[in-house]
């Protein structure tokens, strides 16, 4: 993946920038030595690293706005960054940035249970939004599933879901209002605790749009009642396809479970070499949970096992405790780590129209063929949501190039299907070029349009979203 | 309510107009004569008229995208309209304008069970999308008290809701995909049948921008399995405060009834004398449904008539059958009509946050006796929307005027409770002097120039949403 050239302009200019940053913010809140800032070379994106020319740590809105200002006024790119755990690269520095992490906007500012929402600092993590609110028997629902690391403001970056999201909806459909500060340190909210908004929607635009437009700093977000119990089944088939049928038999019957998530034989066998889940020997496995009063429970999980009946199983293994509701989600839970454990990764992130999924698995057995890369299939099935892990040698000249043309080559399969280059992990760097495969330009040129608007200068979260070439030729002739 | 000076230099080019869409359209689809015309000069705001230039019935995305062309090059404003039953003025003519009526797009183009959705052309009224999916036992779920008339194309335009909008959420949440074309006549495809957009999420924008960005022509929506069954139950209560917080312990409790309706006396009354719904003698009426199989039903309910019980009601009636439900709803749905037969009204629509609707109902109290003019308040209560409908008298010289003031008020209420200008309806041209009060100008300079974006000579449906002396100001300047 090409790297933008550096502004030399402002490499030459560190220590002022330095200094100007020192004056609004607390020593220990900017970070600027070669070895300290090393921390923030990368995210979870590990294939590509390169160290910022600092890193500040504003505890306020008022904090980030005042940083913003002297970046703005310096012409510094800016990358914002939560918990640096995004798959796409969408916090991966340029060598002639500042970045703005999260990490000290962590406090809990109201939490509201008569309007179910809570109000939090951006920084605050994903788990720890549940943890505010448990003891009243309340939680937030996407749970993506570096649950315990990422941070909401990343989860409003890329529009986070998670494995419960087919029936609560993702980041966007829990997000009710924001704390926004642009790139010229304007401070602005938008919604609030209340339905809808009146004039164009921001808040839809915002959520999602990977610190092109601003950083935000404050989140309200829906809290709902934790439901009474839930079960989850494992369903074992002989076949990817077969599976993918009745996961589209189930969605098709109109049944909403909680989560449907498969796994495919090489995530099944190495999750078992690892975290010995009990899983049957199996091509094809699902995990399909409900949740409710156990009447309503065992009501769904009837219908659901029936259709499942009809795809020739091998084993339906319903949790008859928590002790073996655990177990089944155990390898779930396990399975990227698993794989990362036997081989080097890149996890994938396209949604496609679920009565797809039997022809787009096909396809990507084909394609591993074809590059003679392994594939690990292991996803949010219900709502379509793909991750293909493709396993590569990081030390092999040349293996990470074919891994990449690869993953490019299924994920513009996903938009043939009718679907889309990604579902939570967002473009980043890594699917940047791929935009020109799901927009024509007139369409790319309209988000450009857009971005114009909150950031002119093109300094926000840079060589990100867009194709490269596309956004360095809107930065250089905003110089 | 002022209205814009028509640009003389359109009006006078009427014929030269006229004759350009007659070329690019089947001669029946061009209304341009001073009778004909009449048919479009307002929407359901009746207290606004105004005929525009003319209106063109194009049936095809490629015909809408011929008219905005011609218009585009002409420099002739356009104003979109749906079914025209926008409360708010939303596609309220001005004289110098052409009416693109949506009537003539009404084709079902593809109904996906597999993946549970349908496409449509945009004219297509709400309820008929239900009525081509309903042999499946499938339905689309917002219902806007208008669901009979109301367009497709005006529901994403005002991000439209209705009574089961409480556990289905609003068009934004319904809403996969849309084909819309620009004002200079680009047509563009945007979402589809899959999870999430890649880049921005320009979907979000668009449902609910009030026709100011493009027309939409086509629509991809979700269609959900219809439930098991519903079942009503009626509550009465001697204080509309008590109802109130009924409603908010309701919610605060964590049960998702499908619908939470409120009527106050005033409706009340009014509505038994006209529909003779059997409705008891009550300050505050709440009308709470649930649904599902009969034992999730029963659980549901025993849940939400505890917390009732708890309130000192006059009155707790459950449906025993399903004509009993009819009729618990007969008195709810015809509580519009019912005000209208005896007197002028105008519908309100702000938002609030739960937890406020017994101050805020308590404070409307006082405003009506405070401008000695009448309020009835029947909404959605479950999620904070209210519709207030003040009483006038439209002979009477000023009445008007002094139910718009009271209407002001009653949104700055909203918006200082911590809500919103509007739920469902739209800021149209009656909001448009309140936006200043919910967005202050940096808020409301963003949102202009995303518009800028779209129609940057600001020629789609003007005068709305936006203040009008800024959004002149814009316009004039792109002449």
């Amino acid at each position: 993946m090409e790297m933008p050239i550096p502004n030399a302009n402002v490499l030459s200019r560190k220590s002022q920038i330095v200094e100007r940053l020192q004056s609004v913010l607390p020593p220990a809140a900017v970070i600027h030595t070669e070895s300290q800032v090393r921390a923030y070379e990368c995210d979870a994106l590990t294939a590509y690293k390169c160290p910022p020319l600092c890193a500040v740590l504003p505890a306020s809105t008022e904090e980030v706005a005042a940083v913003l200002k002297v970046c703005h006024d310096m012409g510094v790119p800016v990358v914002p960054r939560g918990s640096g755990t995004s798959l796409a690269g969408g916090a991966l520095p340029t060598a002639d940035c500042v970045i703005l992490g999260t990490a000290r906007l962590n406090a809990v500012l109201e939490t509201n249970y008569d309007d179910r929402y809570i109000r939090v600092q951006s920084g605050r993590t994903n788990l720890s939004v549940t943890g505010a609110v448990e003891e009243m028997d309340f939680f937030y629902a996407p749970d993506p599933s570096s649950q315990l690391a990422c941070a909401i403001a990343g989860n409003v970056a890329m529009n986070s879901g998670g494995a419960h999201c087919l029936k609560y909806g993702v980041t966007t459909n829990n997000l009710l209002g924001v704390k926004m500060v642009l790139m010229d340190g304007t401070i602005t909210e938008i919604g609030g605790g209340h339905l809808d908004a009146a004039g164009l929607d921001l808040l839809g635009l915002i959520c999602g749009s990977e610190g092109q437009l601003g950083v935000v700093t404050e989140a309200t977000l829906r809290i709902l009642r934790k439901p009474e119990g839930a079960r989850p089944v494992l369903m074992a088939f002989n076949d990817n396809e077969v599976a993918g049928a009745c996961v589209a038999d189930i969605i098709k019957a109109g049944v909403l479970p909680v989560a449907i998530e498969f796994m495919d034989r090489l995530c099944i066998e190495t999750t078992e070499n690892y975290a010995k889940a009990g899983y049957p020997d199996c091509n094809a496995l699902l995990i399909v949970e409900v949740e409710g009063a156990p009447e309503e429970i065992d009501e769904q999980l009837a219908l659901i096992l029936e259709i499942a009946r009809r795809h020739d199983p091998v084993e339906l293994r319903e949790a008859k405790s928590p002790e073996e509701a655990a177990r089944i989600w155990l390898g779930r839970k396990s399975a990227f780590g698993a794989i990362g454990q036997i081989s080097d990764y890149m996890c994938l992130d396209g949604t496609i129209p679920v009565s797809s999924l039997p022809m787009v698995l096909r396809r990507i057995g084909e394609l591993s063929e074809e590059y003679g890369l392994k594939v690990g299939n292991v996803f949010h099935a219900g709502d379509g949501n793909m991750h293909p892990l493709i396993c590569y040698d990081a030390n092999k000249p040349g293996d990470l190039e074919l891994c990449e043309a690869m993953g490019a080559e299924i994920l513009k399969l996903c938009v043939d299907a009718g679907g889309c280059l990604t579902g939570e992990h967002g473009v980043g760097i890594e699917k940047r070029d791929l935009m020109s495969h799901q927009f024509d330009p007139a369409d790319l040129e309209i988000q450009m349009a857009v971005k114009d608007v909150f950031d002119p200068d093109w300094l926000l979260n840079p060589a990100k979203v867009f194709p490269l070439d596309t956004s360095q030729s809107r930065r250089i002739a905003a110089e």
